[in-house]
């Protein structure tokens, strides 16, 4: 297979680009799972563009309302102003979302990237509490502009920043190291008045690390983090930014733990349909923002309000969906579980967010390549790049799951012979 | 007129909602300059959604494009990955703007918010230099997000940061001390060896401050500020989100001042229709980025490049667009200066970013208000929020700028007297 | 007793003095051990001043060279111009110290204090690597500078910085947790690349933490440490300025793990007569200061130099006074041991640096109180202010050392019955 | 003339040390004015050790007072304990220096360093406003220490800290360009909500700078200063390390002015002897100090104590010594005016604090040297080392101060020629 796409690429976009550099094609259209090149090759998508397309390319329902809307003049960048695809999308999040949950969060609707929701929920939180320091854990990423960036772990991105990175507070996410009760020693250095790390505003964690490698917190860890947070008056947000949306089965993911998070983050899938769109929801006596207070042109993306409404309307209305993707997800676990048998690698995660540790990210990176010359478009992450991701639309057709696991399959066991 | 609009803002939405507190309406659909609310009412909208739609609402030509991606299941989301609808924005940008400007830019697409793309410029100046400090200016805004915020002056954005806000010196604007040669005083502090001012990786300033009060840099004090970052081995970063894309009369808001930018931050109307979309242009040698250093999700609107290449194609493929700007430039200017002379007030901006400096927020305020009852749509800016801002459609009929022009006058004059 | 002090230092010192609250007199003389206040009354000192006078007070040999060198008119103040008593300072320092224990450290003699010992020590680690993150201790105490504070774990120390204390990341500190391999812990976070925790400039450790709760670090501990250090090509500071100076036992706390620091901080004792003085020792090829980079005006206290000559040459020419420390703290720690015994409570610390944790603050501060009316002076240290801490001259006669241990002991068991 | 002092220094001593470099000889005694070296040679001392000898060296009444307090075993180090020593320099402060002048002061004993002080001073300040922002001036030099250095302007000692040095915005000095009314650029930009600059803490100021150039703030100046602090509810600090204890002619450097600052800093001359010991005195409703809050081992410096109370007793009981200073402060300046007058270079400063500043370092640097080999020791500051500054002991004898001005006419003269 040869790379087919303009060579403007290469000559006029910035070094920066990263994903294209191993998928160095054009891509035309896409449906669902399937994403069709300008050559007229297939791949099977399990990379959902990073999460943020759980029900897949253009689902027919949504896009049928975005061309409605869209036909219609419907009012496309409105800032905050209110608009009629604004309020259906907040009265369906709210009846639809929150309500049968018992939730009752209010909304903000930030600059729609997570990393703008994320510096929206730090500063939040900094403004509740008056303090500044902010806990976050080994292996998270929470975006790269400087004060989501304070919080990843990566080097490489973290080096980036240009300046010092402060206001963060690193400790070890649960089972970082054998052995080791991450939450004990949090908690111990926390109560120490010269243990040295100042009185936090808030945690901040993800229930499994997506571009971490797919580390999993389990719900005692969880609600002993719940309980640590509440006891220190500090604030609980979870970055639900990628999995969020049912990626991991449930709306919510932290929803088996049975806490509930002080302010929660929500970008990638929000929308439904991949279009820009994020949000931070935060407990009522938290709305603590003056107006205007974080502002910004794009806070309010009307075409995502609409496909997003259908989103929540579509699947969410009972409890068919999550059901659905608890079938699949004990597919690619079986799988999976098959394949660290065979191999001895560790399958990691949960729900339609489940992986592969591989000893190396060099094997990784091979694998991924054998996956792509096979019609399957998967992800790295982890430290090293070593953890092959599974991120399927949430709605991918069950015979097209199953295939792309036996690419999967085999480039796995091809690699790992 | 009774604000008509769902309950559901006050309830769910956050108390950081800023622009819709003082247009509680719901808006269901748009067309060029003229907002349609779900009363039926109508409004002459000079907001333009601060200027993120420099084309009208709803253009025609892009509106097509749009509905026909969708239909034919054009990618929606897709990272940075390579797309039909990608590589056409590449070549339209390149060959209608680069081009006729012997411009060399390489484009990096970031997070689609100017403050994401402003984080990107920072940082990259910061990595090509190896410095921390940066030069921003009195009244600039920059966005919100914590890299962003320090490069912003206004107190009350600056004081939701929660944390110190580091590795930014602020000098004065052009113009901002009657008497004062700002440049003089910049330079002095900037080689002084104990000028307590660290040697900066880049200045960043806008050409016409849209937030700060419609301030104007003359093209002598851009020339000279070029010079003296050239001499400092420092970057020029030139904040064009507002300013850009046609708002001051040409594609650039420098162009007037024949300087090159190293770094131009470009969000806002880019997109042409309003869709979430913003850029960073860097000369060649200044790419530092290594692959996925500063990376995000939603880094390629492939919605917003299918109408940001119209918008290009149609707009600026001569310099008839640019003509056209002129003369309702003009016309504006000709009624603010006649409103400036029944008032005392000043006239302020350039080009189709023009305004009226009040004698108080108040004031200015009640003017607003009036508008509003009037059916026109406008907003205030400067740091005491007396200064009102027109922001029509660059597209504007003529009859509705005057109708518009017409309203506001007649509010002007009343509280003026 | 009554408290017998002019009213002056009420009316007159600031809040933030705090050792005299709790020894409300006023001290007239002073000779090796023992304290003679106005009234004429006498203490024995378990303080000295905190770890400066571990050659007791006036040290007859030391004082009839600084009468000497003040009849002669020797120089008092010099900034860091060349003395005849700077040369015989640095000539016994070199033979006598640094000669027989095969180390080459250069001498950077910063302003007379520990913390800007500790100052210069991060500055140089930051300007040698490059890096600006110094990772630091639970419990430890560095001083209270910014640069020095940002080191230090003490909560109320930290608080009153007023800014934020940046560029250090703490970790814990040997046996903080049970069960807890600290440093598979340290050595984990800072080789995972998402880890979180940015390339270490240095590690800042004591290794007995005298304000932190007189725990001590193992030797093999310490090995690790350095060996860490060494692989991540981090500098190891170690803090001896209340640990050093023969406080445990040899001239350096460190010589017993038989580790080489690549740079040590040297205050409190260094001077053998309490006169402020401060060292700090790097090895040569790590001196990578510019002339006066860091600069000061009481660099050079030329008092301090006779007497710190006096107090190597007198005790630290052969093993003689090492052993008799040995002795003493020998003594002192069957006392503390059967003070355990008796009690319960943990008998902590390392040489004549000893001291016993008490169940509670209150408990501790009732304790002392009780010394303090039995004449003997002593302090408490630990995060809760729990840890009764012993720290007698050096060269206390062996005869007022059992008597203080006596009264100490009689204070504890009273409280503790 | 011959260097004469042991090769220790360059083998041992760090590339730190400065002042030695430019005056390779080891002094071996010192009375008043004149230096003594180990050879024998003597020179006449117009450096008084940066300031901290206003007294000159070894004044025959502190040294008997310090004498007789040695030989009555005296307490030397006491951290802030009470001593006899201590009690009678808080008496003869408050009754010879704050009484006459109802300056009703508290005291803070810092660490003996000038720095020590300033960070006590900064941290006070913020938090006495709950602000961080403090603003310092071009030129300013504060100390070296983190805290202190983020204050001080010059580049060489910034760049050492190897940290991001926050918390400070720096603002033109009185007289900084030609034709700028620097304060009211202050007070637009710290007044203008979107001025950029957070609300200040304090402002920290020298009246005359010392290191920075001589610079001199006029009265009129300050006492805009002190009324723009007041206004803003921030504090107003005078650094008076170098310019107070007389050096200026008054005890305060700024009684001319007729302000009272909320915060003075002392250091340098403040023992009297050159011993190390500093002070912070702060208007009593701004002691929010909790305590122990500020702590470190060397507050109260006995020593510096006996000295500096017979320092105040000796020469600040009437008004006959600032008569005295004025006296010389006059002869000096005849002298410069006259340089200036036949150099075309420009006499700088205020009361014995005064100078010459070159068209260049080098220049600077080649009379200096000529001084040298003429018997006369001084020292070069500002900004680019051009400006020579004469700052002998207030006590020096008439023909010494003579002497040593017409050795440096005829080394200016013969330079300038």
């Amino acid at each position: 297979m040869v790379a087919a796409y303009p060579e403007c690429y290469e000559r006029y976009e910035s070094e920066a680009r990263s994903y294209c550099r191993a998928f160095p094609f054009e891509i035309s259209s896409a449906e669902n799972a399937t994403l069709c090149l300008s050559t007229g090759e297939t791949f099977i998508d399990f990379l959902s563009a990073a999460g943020s397309l759980n029900y897949g390319h253009n689902d027919p329902d949504m896009k049928k309302a975005l061309l409605q809307y869209i036909e219609s003049n419907g009012v496309a960048s409105s800032l905050d102003l209110h608009t009629s695809a604004k309020t259906s999308f907040i009265e369906s999040l709210v009846s639809k979302i929150f309500a049968p949950r018992q939730l009752d969060y209010k909304i903000q609707f930030t600059g729609p990237t997570g990393a703008n929701a994320v510096e929206a929920a730090l500063k939040l939180a900094r403004n509740v509490t008056g303090r500044s320091n902010v806990i976050a854990f080994t292996n998270g990423f929470h975006g790269v502009s400087l004060g989501a960036l304070a919080a990843t772990g990566n080097r490489d991105n973290r080096r980036g920043g240009g300046v010092e990175l402060n206001g963060v507070t690193r400790l070890p996410y649960d089972g970082y190291l054998d052995g080791v009760d991450t939450l004990d020693l949090a908690e111990r250095m926390l109560r120490d008045p010269s243990g040295g790390i100042d009185s936090p505003a808030a945690f901040i964690v993800e229930t499994v690390q997506g571009e971490g490698g797919l580390n999993v917190a389990s719900s005692n860890w969880l609600r002993r983090l719940r309980a640590l947070a509440t006891s220190l008056d500090a604030l609980l947000i979870v970055d639900d930014i990628q999995a969020g949306c049912g990626r991991t089965g449930a709306f919510f993911s932290f929803e088996p733990s049975e806490i509930v998070p002080d302010i929660v983050v929500l970008a990638k899938s929000i929308s439904g349909f991949g279009l820009p769109l994020s949000l931070v929801l935060m407990r009522p006596q938290y709305d603590v923002w003056r107006p205007g207070e974080h502002n910004g042109t794009f806070r309010g993306n009307n075409h995502a309000f609409v496909t997003g409404r259908v989103a929540i309307d579509k699947f969410w209305s009972g409890g068919q969906f999550a059901s659905e993707i608890a079938t699949r997800a004990q597919l690619i676990q079986t799988r999976l579980r098959a394949l660290g048998a065979a191999t001895g690698w560790v399958p990691l995660g949960r729900g339609m967010m489940q992986g592969l540790r591989c000893p190396s990210g060099l094997m990784a990176e091979e694998i991924r390549k054998r996956c792509i010359r096979n019609g399957l478009l998967l992800e790295r992450c982890g430290p090293h790049d070593e953890t092959l991701k599974l991120m399927p639309p949430l709605t991918i057709e069950t015979s097209l799951l199953d295939d792309g696991l036996t690419r999967f399959s085999d480039a796995v066991l091809e690699v790992a012979a």
